[in-house]
């Protein structure tokens, strides 16, 4: 049974006079540990980053950066087909960025999490998996890498000895292969629903998948997502049940000095 | 007579498969001791940063972002009509971009200098100065700040006690306002005449107008443009042309810290 | 009095995952007679284009090109300074769009109109609205150019005898001048009032200043935004109020073939 | 033996201050018999489509549009995964373009000839080809489409008896599929031998591949790149070449009516 969990979400995923999903940012803020906060590419701007990296420090909220493929129109939910060499520059850029707003408001950078398509092309892509874990081993060794647990990125951050997060996903199904199934649409999930799959999957470490079977599932941070249609409903049930069950929300640095 | 000299060029402006001017950045970078980088927004991808970086560290150059107007068709040439807050923020994003870059080169930040239109705005809009000298006062208090003596930023930045450079243009034109006369395209100088322009203002503190007039001008660092065409001679010579007349080659950093 | 009147509105102001407003576009091209559509610059991806130029069709409402500066993140509310013929080419590019999607849904072009700063600058900058004129003129000779009466604009496209139409702006305040007051943030008004300003136009024209002074307004098409908050219930009224003042929405074209 | 072939190039792939090669688009121009003209995605801005555009109709070429992946940055040349909906929605909008300065500059859209990656998914994707054939169909039914004689774009486009032209690449290798060999740089090619491939081409109907045999090749147009480094060598062997051999260079329309 896991006693100790981060809550993190994927923040400012808005871009210039748009937002995204109908839930404003200092309220989710208020219901995480973590935050992951889009970075320019696939969403966020300057103004945006800057407001929310702020909220992130005022409701002490563990500060992410939330790199994706260069796609504003595609949201970063479309692979585009390059080099690990031409992803880890991304990816590096659009950290800067957010530890570069995290040094104005005075927080340090605890964690990376990629977005959408380079999320799950990290997922299978050994090569690229090995060039992030070694780049950020090289020049921010203390910088935690999220990911699911069936992932190269997992396998090869672990055998890196990189800090690295496993999450749970509450608003996406998982296959067999303990892998999430990626759409670029979600629908609105019961948040009672979704708040009850995780609280099982603290105590139990078990998950049912699409196909119907459980299986087990290993990881120190439960993930929704603030686009998910009827986010702030689902992220209060969240933490309600995580609470009511006894578990503690806390930040992934904290999970992971705790798991040692 | 000035005799310790900062030479600094823009370097990095090409964009994807593009590049700009007909001056290999290996060659520019053997020449100069600081180096503005472009960081994305009027040029600059995270593959040329990654690689002009790297370049700047190993030559020994002072590593500078150059951040600009979000317009890449306009090159940052283009005057953008919003807030200081939006700009600033613009800036900071981009700062942070070539300082992570710094990180993964063991490089550290040596100064900032806002680019093309962006450089002349400041220049003349206070109120945009004088968020950007009280934010990085806050942020980056070492980050020296390179800007025209005519101009709302040097007055701020000396007012407010933030290192502060200022720049000779060696290929612009003065008008008697000690403002260079800006422009979208320049055409190609001769190398020796222009390195005689800066030699002479390192001896005597002067330069001849567009009106004709010798006006006074400080400076501590010549800027050239990588993208002036021919400015590999040109460099060369002012380079040459420094040398020649007995003035020392120096970091921003180094004539700063000599200076004081 | 005015009988006849064309209501227009800003469609298809989302880019990618992204909405913009509370008002679902199909409830309001319901209501109006022609819409100015997003073409890409400051808004609008080829997805929404198609979507949003379909509905028009279908609704057969006037099909407007609704060009903006390149700039997604200022939504094109802020001035970029460059030259005419940069912007005409922005223009071209943007009307080519609108025009191709038209041609897939089997719809003709009605009418173009600038978006945001670019609309307020060739309002006063008579070098660009002159060579907008000039360029419809020779290459879309009855496509008709959307403008406030007290502009440039109107001035040299109704000496050039080019199609013009005339707006009045529902839910933007007026000035003495005659010019609406630009703003980049707009509150929730009160759709019965902004209802009543228009009939009132229709009536009168005249419309009551931020002065408070009454000016005569001469117009041939009432314009109302989608991302006005409450757009959708200020359309219902603004319609439902003509209506019940006996006075006939119709598209610009046919509002224009009336008035000759 | 082939009499009669057209010439065809990737024209105006610059973007704002940049431009690709060192080939000037006035002296390809001269050269060829149709331009693909790049309009805003992977390269190409509305100063530049405007300038190529008028270019290629004083010199009498046909008029092509050459839409690409949306990405500046990667040139079009990396894979964008995403629906043949979007897709062919980002063609529409990018062959809108050509077709609106077509227009202003009294020239008519001949054919479109999708660019790098989108060209070789076109080639192996028969649900984006289809999609792409019907919706020319029916919007734009005498737009000739450009593809490989080895893809399902080629193998559709004929059975919908939508017009199309095979391409023999110049500057391109063959495997064995008679596929082009796919790549994001090229080097220097010996313009002679280049001219000798197109003539035997022509002659013959026959390549060498990259494993050294002789494979079949079908074609109605010569392709070379405006960007392959000494392109306008290559264009000139080319062209000289085949006119010595007797061959007759005509638009890509010359030749579709004289192959019925």
């Amino acid at each position: 049974m896991r006693e100790l969990v981060d809550l993190n979400c994927d923040m400012g995923e808005g871009f210039g006079q748009w937002v995204l999903g109908d839930a404003p940012d200092e309220e989710i803020m208020a219901l995480i540990s973590s935050a992951n906060i889009a970075a320019g590419f696939h969403a966020g701007d300057p103004n945006t980053m800057d407001r929310v990296v702020k909220l992130a420090h005022s409701h002490g909220v563990g500060l992410g950066a939330h790199p994706g493929y260069n796609d504003l129109q595609g949201f970063g939910r479309r692979m585009i087909k390059t080099t690990p060499e031409e992803l880890v520059n991304d990816i590096i850029y659009q950290i800067g960025a957010i530890r570069e707003f995290g040094r104005k408001h005075g927080i340090g950078l605890q964690h990376v999490k990629p977005h959408g398509a380079l999320y799950m092309e990290a997922a299978v892509n050994a090569e690229l998996s090995q060039l992030l874990v070694d780049t950020l081993g090289k020049m921010s060794s203390d910088t935690i890498l999220f990911c699911m647990e069936a992932s190269e990125t997992y396998r090869i951050a672990k055998r890196s000895g990189h800090p690295v997060v496993r999450e749970f996903y509450a608003d996406r199904d998982y296959g067999n292969s303990g892998s999430i199934v990626f759409t670029r649409k979600v629908g609105r999930p019961d948040p009672e629903a979704i708040a009850a799959k995780c609280v099982k999957a603290c105590k139990t470490g078990k998950v049912t998948t699409v196909e119907g079977d459980e299986i087990e599932i290993g990881f120190e941070s439960i993930c929704f997502h603030s686009d998910t249609p009827g986010a702030l409903d689902m992220g209060r049930a969240i933490r309600q049940g995580l609470i009511d069950a006894g578990i503690t929300i806390a930040s992934a640095a904290t999970v992971l000095a705790q798991s040692k």
